[in-house]
């Protein structure tokens, strides 16, 4: 593991998706960006995925995060906004893929956990501990893109141990043993 | 819309993903290929979208397809199962979306309504219908490869009338006569 890392944050909502990458120094971190993507704006779904592929292709390629974090809920809602929420994140994560860049999935749970030591702190409660512990100045508007970054810091502080809700980092290790694998 | 057009058709399953690519010169056309991905070998969920976003991306770059068309289904299972489905969709759309090449959805009853006139007909007997239009030697054993064809032909019969469930083709224009949607 390089002592210096790069984790771009994603919460992939399918209205608002929030980003947030730090730089990790050891066991110190500082905030490099947090920014967000308004998808509310457009109606076409192909466009909102679109926008999404492309804005965080353009965020590896200006930042070059060696890792992403990604906030994947699995409950709840119907079967029509599932299959949305589910398109958001195949092209999030194929974006990531495109780079070869490893991705790592948590529950809000989890990184709710990780940041506040609660699982069930509200929104305000998690950007609120994320100011005090990135020493930022002020809060974005829509809470969504500290949501992004919530997810980076979670995996800031769970790197390393295997806590993680479905860790995906190990899949250079298995195709490095499993080559064959790769043949399709 | 050129005289010769390449059409890749997808059917984006989460066990068996199914691709068939056809050649269209005026009102007749040809199979170029007809393949799947097995993706039930592997329980990784991450790199099962890995080998999707790869193989489309490989299919692309091989055969310059001008259009997708994707098999849609907007229905039924579980919240789970829909959020798999969407994540495999979503990678499938970034393939193309990376590649920038239009994406056209069709549902499942649109596509076997196209080729059988039936659109309850059974798989096999699309594929039928589908080896007398292209005059196919043999089926494959897996039918989910002759519904990417299928997907792909629909398409063919369906460009240029705007019958398609959800037509993205238009977004080009879309971009063209709005160009101030894209700045983000």
């Amino acid at each position: 593991m390089k002592s210096e890392r790069i984790i771009l944050g994603i919460d992939p909502g399918t209205s608002i998706m929030g980003f947030g990458i730090i730089k990790v120094v050891g066991n110190s971190m500082e905030l490099v960006v947090l920014t967000e993507l308004m998808l509310s704006k457009t109606d076409d779904h192909y466009l909102k995925l679109k926008y999404i592929f492309e804005r965080i292709v353009q965020l590896i390629d200006t930042y070059h995060p060696d890792e992403i974090a990604i906030e994947a809920p699995f409950f709840g809602k119907n079967v029509q906004s599932m299959l949305k929420l589910g398109r958001a994140q195949g092209v999030a994560m194929a974006a990531g893929l495109s780079r070869q860049i490893p991705i790592v999935e948590y529950s809000p749970k989890k990184i709710k956990m990780s940041i506040t030591g609660n699982g069930n702190a509200s929104k305000e409660q998690v950007a609120k501990m994320l100011q005090q512990l990135l020493k930022l100045k002020e809060l974005p508007i829509h809470l969504d893109a500290t949501d992004g970054l919530a997810a980076a810091v979670c995996h800031f502080y769970n790197s390393g141990k295997v806590t993680s809700d479905k860790n995906y980092t190990g899949w250079k290790a298995f195709i490095t043993q499993n080559p064959e694998k790769l043949s399709k």
